[in-house]
């Protein structure tokens, strides 16, 4: 990573040009999965967030573009999406230190602070399912071998009391994600996206409270794409998420 | 409980009269609930089911209204339910066994016997939460004490190899239940059920299979009522849902 003009980078949009980051080419890139859980993070201005597996920082971009006054930390395995992250909070003129580390074995810094919310986007697929990878950072990315309990036991640890945990993930992993806030947090709410009317969902947010006791809640699927269920799957989304996408509108849990 | 008109009891009718229930007038009495998870059984003629905690035997009648041909097996902890249970079962035509005993510690009667479906409708409410019984018969069917995972773990050690095990539940209780299900069962499928357009389910469908390996999914929420999401609840049911109640219509997960 240089501050020279580099190939092996893209500089992408996102909110509607208000947030411009610095990708790699290859390897894992940011797609619409960290815009929804920055827009899902309900932190206020004056608060402390911590994201677990930040990556390049689109999620700790997009959340800060959205609300002001945040400290937006960050914590990555990888040294050159760490540095990637940096570099994208700064050129953003957001705040914000980003911890080189493993979410199974956190650094001691990231164990000195208490935040008021948690995201994350963890890896999609299990190390155990075999998936090839393209290249390391992809691998990392999309097939990390860490447990989704070691990143809601890490996410509980750091949280305030009343403090919330944020993770977006594929729905095929909700059983194991459940589980994992279910061991640590309380006060649960599951929101599905429902990509098109009529259809499951192929992303869920969960969310969940530290030392909270409210009954688990499962809120209706705010829907991606208009049009009839069996309809083209085009490029369009329904208003909320052209809010979303375009003019960094949140996507709140439900009171 | 004797053969004598019995002024403790009502003879209620479901699916348009296709099946008689008896049920006592106070106490636990079967509400939609029982009807939707015979609805959602994907038993076929000649198979062996067995209902944890089969009540007075409401979901077995339907079930065995609508699929002919089938065995229809019960547990159920209190006796007066299983002597209806069995009442029903025979003044509704169907065969089955209706065993007495604990699901936490069932009787060595069931413990003999493989069965391709097993279904329950697990009591709702925790003892622990110390909800106020208005008798015994309700206190057992609304605040029983069996964990989930007993529920689970018994209708796995029931189950065939291949066999599938339905449950439906409060939504509220869907991280235990899943956490139950995922111990022991795999191919996971959630249908939620929607009450109208734009609302959380209220109640959900799961289903595991014994030695599954698909994984998690997720299905569309069929809806129950008509009508936008912030109008009045009417009693008016979708046409899928008039056909489940009135012409014995099943609720299938999807393929």
């Amino acid at each position: 990573m240089t501050a020279e003009p580099d190939v092996t980078l893209t500089q992408d949009h996102f909110l509607g040009g208000r947030v411009r980051l610095w990708q790699p080419v290859a390897g894992y890139r940011a797609g619409v999965d960290p815009v929804l859980l920055a827009a899902a993070c309900a932190a206020r201005s004056g608060q402390a967030v911590l994201e677990l597996g930040c990556g390049a920082g689109a999620a700790l971009c997009c959340l800060g573009a959205r609300v002001g006054g945040l400290r937006l930390d960050g914590l990555e395995i990888q040294p050159d999406y760490a540095a990637l992250a940096r570099r994208n909070l700064s050129e953003n003129a957001l705040t914000g230190t980003v911890f080189e580390g493993d979410v199974a074995v956190p650094p001691a810094a990231v164990r000195q602070v208490s935040y008021d919310h948690v995201i994350a986007n963890p890896p999609y697929f299990e190390a155990s399912k075999g998936l090839a990878a393209q290249d390391a950072g992809r691998d990392t990315g999309r097939a990390g071998a860490v447990p989704l309990a070691d990143w809601l036991g890490l996410a509980a640890r750091r949280l305030k009391p009343g403090g919330f945990a944020t993770v977006i993930q594929r729905v095929e992993r909700l059983p194991e994600l459940m589980a994992a806030f279910d061991a640590v947090l309380g006060s649960l709410e599951l929101m599905p996206l429902i990509p098109r009317e009529g259809r499951g969902p192929r992303l869920i947010l969960l969310r969940g409270r530290k030392d909270g006791r409210a009954p688990f809640r499962f809120h209706p699927g705010p829907i991606m794409h208009p049009g009839a269920a069996h309809g083209f799957d085009g490029e369009g989304y329904t208003l909320l998420f052209e809010a979303i996408f375009r003019d960094a509108a949140s996507l709140p849990f439900p009171e």
